[in-house]
């Protein structure tokens, strides 16, 4: 791994200074991220000045990472643009978007016309929806622009190729956006996360309150001081949204996002909403707190490194002591069954195509028939009409 | 029908004229129209001067029609541009533009930077593919940017989920494209005619060669002085270069590509392939002509007139008689079940779910299943396993 990008969900320059200082210690190149979004509050200016903070935290360049795809054309130029003269320009900017809105490769246009450096996108047959921009559609967009990716055409056409015979054996964990989803520009979630809350609603049998939902979900937002959307606070905005709809606003808080209301994810842009921080404080049984969060910290390397040592399957390097600390539920399967080499979750084509990801699925992971199916059997010399339909 | 847009698979403005003439006769607008295509022959300046031969004959707006998602940005950009500044800058300019190769919303961006008046796209839950760009991406996407659609997107969201829930009663009608094809910078081919070739190749036991032919289609362009590719001409230069790939190069000719070639469809911008307009001559047993091709047609209004009143369920209007004329095969029948009204050729969405697109279907319409399936069936007592599978 040569390139880190660190980003915090908050913008909290403090939550980033550490894991900045330790890439630049292995020498590697460290990005530091903006992770952008909207709110009345998110002004090209402001995200100018924190650009300016992790240059000045060493970073080799900055990143502006959209994973709602929420960046528009002329903000993306503006940002762009207003970085290169604050920071200079020498300063490598880095656009990230998803492409879930339909208007990021626009944007990825401006971009490049204001002086950006680095574009992501990904192949084709693995683009759209909320993935990337198509590759071949940017190196294409800018013939005759003065601009040139330096792409080999043939060999972006074999990865396409390949990877539109791979992609069909993991349809089952495929997204169910295909086209684009402009709405999100006023719930501002990302797209991923749009199924998380569908299935939260469902068990709670309350699949037909989506709408109610997103149009919840800014109001959370601005209680809780506009936080970016993104892992984690999008999964804790999300979920309290949920349960403002479900249970009536605020009436039940998750711990997560009583700790986000008191301070403990770090700094918002905007002030939190006074009632629901007291809410919160109740719920919690702790004060809110305005320094850097990691500050309470003790340290728990050795004992985590201890339990780590406990798991079977633990060859107590760093790194299987990182999984346990980051993972406590997943690491001690992952760790025991190691020996048994990756899991390949692809299926078949003949399986894929055999059990759509669409289909609703029974407990028991039978698919039922969704209309009457005719069936003409003969045992022996007799003759029966046997019809199978939905219970 | 207020707006008539008129447009000739070659660009030549003879025989745009009538057209044109008899639009404004009636008051109407007429909108004259640039087969936008990529050739070594087709400049910015090419289609600038055919512009402004469209205004001359009085065209209220000018359209630049690119039917197979080439048109990229910084052309169109130029485009745009050169019309502008030859033609004036009151003159209209439209930007058709379909989505195929997933860049063409950057260059509808940019064709409004240069001024553009009007464009087409369609609203998302039909968009993308070969269809148009979504409607509410190019409303967001001009956010900050000076311009402005005025579209009300509440009612556009409305709009959007109608025709989401009625898309998938049509779906056996869809294209086999959904993401990007950038390979159509290659071939040209607008994306609607690939899936026509497919099955012209399959029905020569060929399915595998569509590559061939895809390679071979800028050659037979090349060979008939660069035509545009649009109907009619993409159909005749398609199936040349599937003829082409299947008996050797011009071994066989199309009664229509031999028409192309002797100049019986009007005018190429580039000179045809000498040899094969011998070819073409031998075939069609006629001599190449450089005149306006309407001028050979002998006056037939009154014969086809008498035709079309002969039959059943014609009602004599003019509207009758030209779609007689225009579709002879068709006509007919359609005429004779007119009066039991439309025809919903549209699927329960449980048909529809039940019998998808892509399923290969034996001859006469069943099913095959595609993997065992495994049944119990209990008659009277007695438990029998049946498992279906391939044959």
């Amino acid at each position: 791994m040569d390139v880190f990008r660190v980003f915090d969900a908050l913008n909290d320059i403090r939550n980033l200074r550490r894991a900045l200082a330790a890439v630049r210690r292995t020498g590697k190149h460290a990005e530091g991220t903006l992770c952008y979004t909207v709110s009345p509050l998110h002004t090209v200016e402001h995200f100018v000045e924190l650009a300016e903070q992790l240059r000045e935290l060493g970073c080799d360049s900055i990143c502006i990472k959209d994973m709602a795809a929420l960046l528009k054309p002329q903000p993306a130029y503006d940002l762009v643009r207003g970085i290169k003269e604050a920071c200079g320009k020498d300063t490598l900017v880095h656009v990230h978007v998803h492409s879930t809105t339909g208007v990021t490769l626009v944007s990825l246009m401006k971009a490049i016309e204001a002086g950006a450096d680095i574009v992501d996108t990904c192949i084709s047959s693995l683009s759209l929806g909320p993935g990337h921009n198509p590759t071949e559609a940017l190196v294409e967009m800018l013939e005759g622009t003065g601009y040139t990716t330096r792409l080999n055409k043939d060999r972006l056409l074999r990865i396409k190729e390949h990877f539109a015979r791979v992609r069909p054996r993991y349809a089952e964990f495929e997204s169910r956006i295909i086209g684009v989803e402009t709405e999100i520009f006023d719930s501002q979630i990302p797209g991923g996360m749009i199924s998380n809350m569908e299935s939260q609603l469902r068990q709670q049998n309350a699949g037909d309150r989506l709408k109610e939902v997103l149009a919840e979900v800014p109001n959370v937002r601005r209680v809780a001081g506009y936080p970016p959307l993104v892992t984690p606070s999008s999964q804790i905005v999300g979920t309290q949204a949920v349960l403002n709809v479900l249970m009536g606003p605020y009436k039940v808080l998750t711990g997560e996002f009583a700790d986000l209301m008191l301070g403990y994810y770090g700094a918002t842009i905007g002030p939190r909403d006074p009632e629901v921080v007291a809410a919160a404080v109740k719920h919690a049984r702790k004060e809110p707190i305005t320094g850097r969060p990691a500050d309470l910290l003790k340290p728990e390397w050795e004992e985590l490194r201890a339990q780590a040592l406990a798991l079977k399957g633990c060859n107590g390097s760093d790194e299987d002591v990182l999984t346990f600390a980051m993972f406590p539920q997943v690491a001690p399967k992952f760790l025991a069954q190691r020996a048994e080499g990756p899991k390949n979750v692809g299926k078949t084509l003949a399986r894929a195509a055999a059990a759509p990801a669409q289909a609703p699925k029974a407990a028991d992971g039978k698919v039922p028939v969704s209309t009457p199916v005719t069936y003409q059997i003969r045992i022996g010399d007799r003759s029966h009409k046997v019809i199978v339909e939905p219970a």
